[in-house]
């Protein structure tokens, strides 16, 4: 049935490895789990900083690693081996057989190689639990949970006190953010149905991260092959590309062919958890031709994948038969696919959704594994007219229905949201999700906050993103330049990523994350103090952020310049502040006066005078100021480098 | 003292002329001033649509009108000489003559040629007033005001009906945007100083725009020359592009030599307000010593800028001496050119600002020419860390005291704003900025929402200035990608406006902005009904949008295609909605149920049953999908194409 092992395909194939600029990867045992590294980033700074190196989050797996020997051919560390097998609660089994229709009925030449290496799949134990929920809910806090506490701590371990005085310097709508995460509040988080750890049993090779509101704001970044364009070699690199910019999940969304063996190369080689929505294979089996979907099949799939180690799936149960009239209006009707398949298949035969009615035996499949629940919105808006709407909100209800049902089974769940949605309505769909899905992490696409700009929509879209990620939303789905208009490339995957960083971090900050303004204000200063290397590597794209500057200040002296690239070295606002606050630092605060005390206020605006009112306060500053204005002088005033160069203000 | 006129140097050159695609300049007459012909642009759709054209506002100016002749060397029509004429309020006077060092003492061959045909500068006569503010509060209504109030309802006019329901589908802050806008509401706005039209008089090639809460939110574009690299062409080069793609207003931030000449270049062929910050140009008299400022130097520099006709001046008067010591211990100290020249000046001499002292008398000037103020955020937050600290508040505090002080010399004024801000803090900095400032329009750099990603400022930036333009700032200022690193190029520049278009309409659409649906709207319907090329013609940067289409599918024929480049010919979510829109909408609509009156809950998740409990609008709903069904097997269910292709979804 499956390609013999054919050691010609077997040349090896190039993805992107090697360290972020300096950069080290480093790993920490996760308190009480010590075989559970928890991989982080350290990032050097010059020594002229006089600062520790700056600690981040690290999505990028062992590819980043220079002491792991990386071959696709044979997969990633399996390091969560040993946490399954010591649980005792599964065990391997024969599996499912890989039928011809799993590769879209491709044969010969055009099937691609099987992976070499195949994990034997295991699954629950008559009679034993095994979800993440399950543990959680029985009081046991497992390697996982460990894992993710840890990791969420990385940066907090750096902020030492502090920590409950910077998280009060936000807003969290509600959330509940610890200044340290520990592995029983992960597991409270998790047996409340408020978090999730995506973590199929048959994927070993996963870093855990978890997911929900009361933790860092992660991001998804979506690959998938095509029937013309992509080999193996791509979408493990797409995956690997994904995850060295920081996307926390990626979402395999192939609908060509070879659909089965490209899946296995990405999980086998993937550290960070795979979405997948079944329904697409499940289409693609019965010929593309909704109308012939049925049960059988979609179940076959599930089984398929939760083998292979998928770690969530999207289900679109909750578009309803009684619901698709409510898109008869719509200027752009139903745009989820998944969600148009299902309306499709439902008006042929009229008759309730099989994902509906089928959702019980759903969950007890997927609870076999420990696949988790990503509830999908099939009838999310498409556009700025359809936001909010009827549908979108009865299909929501529905999905909260369905989050208790999958609870009841010990599923782990996270609901889909949308989609196209104007800035002010962006708030009531965070709200009601809460309410309505008992607080499940959301997880939203975008949302688009205007459809005039395809092109651009990452933006659009980074806009909302933000928004709903500081609201409340747990993890964000990444969307391209080329979102509505083609398939995104390398450099768009990247963008994409890179954009939902930076609509993550901007929520995480604006929660009042006790760690996330480590990072800005280590940058900021960086950037003050002239450390222009520092400044790079510690932004979100070194790479583009030193190819910019190259392309106005190329030499190397410029990387050690006390001046920046817009106002040029004869004049710069930074380095006369530099020598305003050394200066200003000196004198005794009470020398000055501040607004609503003295000399804010009344006309001083006359005559050449000092601008000193009456009052003693500012006569006692007048004098200090004098006095500093003398000593001044003395040094020299020697602000300014002589050297000839570029003068420009970027802004004022 | 100019040079004498050069033939040689007047070889032509190069501006970006011609319309966008499928695109029509046209013009309307602005009720009551026939002569004021207001631009707009039409977007033509396909005729398939049945849709009249779209009709967009337009910044553009005569460059994409194909009728009108493009002579930088004649500069542009002088739509408002007439009116100023009329007025007989001004007269025009000798002025000034330049001096070496307005153009920075440069000589011979290295000074740029001077404008062939300038203007007679004009100011007011003696005892009369001619400020926009000042006709506003004597009750007069100017061509410049019907002009903008026509100019704003361009849009509205495709509306008829509806436009109040329309309007009410926002959050509008307490702002009070009207269905239509009438030049009265015009008057009274500038009148209570709410908006602003920038209109010196001495720039007759002005196409008046309005700046204000209750208007369109205006975006502004940075351009400038720097000493090393930038001609007087690229100057004009970097002025129609960025209006090209939407700038409503631009500022000249050189600080180069040739800084005068260049400037007139500008003026005379710049058909959007021009803003300055006379500082630099000031400190370039004085060899680039803040030391050496002096009222003097300053007045003159305002003087020379007057007559040249710059519309809006940056004045960071302030910054007073009291508050410098509040940014002693910020992390990014002072960040604005303007801010720290000041700052290093008071500190030197230990005095108080001349901008704040001699305030009266730069409003007297400025008021002699209808010049309006922007009033500078000297100490704007550079930083996340520093983002609304005392300083950046005790600045605002004294913005509020000399807008009080502007509007009693009857000076339009507009204020500045940050900076740096993470999403938490920026609404508190639209509130004290309309209570400080008494409404006064607000005019924000971004904010930028978090500091870690250089080389992406405009994204990190336009998520803020999206949600500060939502919650009330009549104005955004670009930031390009380039910011922090180096010079922005043509690209930057065009980035730098698409994405603050993006932010601008964002805003727009969540505040309610009665016709800023439309375009949406119409895109969507495009996008909907496969229109490709009206969906590239109808969005913000059509070139881009059809090079990502063109990118993936590049024939001709792919752009009547029924399908989308993610999906593929062979299976297209919006064309099975197509499908399901007609069935559904065929049907009864009580027909269907809907959640919470039946069949939304209970759990009809089991068995082979059509998932319709036993309640009677359910048989109904049974008996009406089963008749449905049947007909739409008898119309074959043709809706797959047979032409393979490619088959990926980029998103679920």
């Amino acid at each position: 049935m499956n390609k013999p092992f054919d050691p010609k395909s077997l040349e090896p194939f190039r993805v992107t490895t090697g360290p972020l600029p300096a950069s080290r990867k480093l790993y920490s045992p996760a308190p009480g789990f010590p075989e559970a590294m928890v991989p982080f980033r350290q990032i050097a700074l010059h020594p002229s900083a006089k600062e520790p190196p700056v600690r981040v989050y690290d999505t990028s797996g062992p590819y980043t690693d220079p002491d792991i020997r990386i071959d696709v051919h044979e997969g990633l560390p399996k390091i969560r081996d040993a946490w399954i097998a010591a649980r005792g609660d599964s065990a391997p089994y024969g599996g499912r057989h890989v039928k011809p229709e799993d590769n879209g009925n491709v044969t010969g030449e055009k099937l691609v190689t099987q992976f070499p290496y195949l994990n034997v799949p295991r699954r629950v134990q008559p009679g034993r639990q095994l979800t993440q929920l399950q543990y959680a809910r029985a009081g046991i806090i497992t390697a996982e949970m460990a894992y993710v506490a840890h990791r969420e701590n990385i940066c907090r371990e750096a902020m030492a006190e502090g920590a409950e005085e910077r998280r009060a310097d936000g807003e969290d709508f509600g959330a509940e953010i610890p200044a340290f995460i520990t592995p029983e509040f992960v597991r409270s988080e998790i047996a409340r149905g408020r978090a999730i750890i995506p973590s199929n049993i048959n994927h070993p090779e996963l870093e855990p991260v978890i997911i929900g509101r009361n933790f860092l704001v992660k991001i998804n970044a979506n690959i998938g092959n095509s029937a013309v364009t992509s080999s193996v070699e791509e979408e493990v690199e797409k995956l690997v590309w994904s995850i060295r910019w920081g996307a926390d999940t990626v979402m395999d969304l192939s609908t060509g062919r070879n659909i089965h063996n490209i899946r296995d190369w990405i999980l086998r080689n993937s550290p960070v958890p795979i979405g997948t929505v079944p329904i697409y294979q499940a289409l693609e089996k019965v010929g593309g031709d909704p109308d012939k979907l049925d049960w059988s099949v979609f179940k076959d799939t599930l089984i398929e994948q939760c083998e292979q180690g998928v770690d969530y799936f999207t289900i679109h149960a909750g578009v309803r038969l009684s619901y698709i009239h409510l898109t008869a209006k719509r200027v752009t009707g139903i745009v989820s696919r998944g969600g148009s398949i299902m309306a499709r298949w439902m008006l042929s035969r009229h008759k309730e959704s099989f994902l509906y009615e089928k959702f019980d035996e759903i969950c007890d499949l997927m609870a076999e594994y420990d696949v988790s629940f990503s509830l999908g919105d099939g009838l999310r808006p498409g556009s700025i007219a359809d936001a909010n709407d009827a549908a979108q909100f009865a299909e929501l209800e529905t999905l909260g229905e369905l989050t208790k049902v999958a609870w009841e089974k010990g599923c782990q769940v996270m609901i889909e949201g949308p989609g196209h949605v104007p800035m002010h309505k962006i708030k009531v769909n965070m709200e009601k999700q809460l309410k309505i899905c008992g607080e499940a992490p959301f997880y939203t696409l975008g949302p688009l906050t205007t459809d005039i700009a395809p092109g651009y929509d990452h933006i659009t879209s980074g806009i909302g993103a933000a928004m709903i990620g500081w609201f409340g939303t747990s993890m964000l789905c990444y969307v391209t330049p080329k979102e509505h208009l083609g398939l995104p490339d390398r450099d768009d995957v990247k963008v994409g990523v890179i954009t939902y960083k930076i609509a993550a971090h901007a929520a995480d900050l604006a929660k009042g994350h006790p760690s996330a303004k480590l990072r800005d204000d280590a940058l900021s200063r960086a950037r003050f103090e002239f450390r222009w290397e520092d400044q790079f590597n510690l932004s979100l794209d070194p790479e583009t952020a030193q190819k910019f500057h190259d392309a106005t200040l190329p030499k190397d002296a410029h990387k050690v310049a006390h001046f920046c690239s817009m106002c040029g070295p004869k004049f710069c606002s930074m380095k006369i502040t530099a020598d305003v606050r050394e200066y200003a630092a000196k004198l005794n605060d009470r020398a000055f006066s501040v607004p609503g005390e003295a000399g804010g206020s009344g006309s001083p605006r006359s005559g050449e005078t000092q601008g000193t009112s009456s009052e003693g306060v500012l006569t006692e500053a007048e004098r200090g100021m004098r006095e500093m204005s003398a000593k001044f002088a003395e040094v020299g005033k020697q602000l300014y480098v002589s050297e000839n160069g570029k003068r420009r203000a970027a802004i004022d």
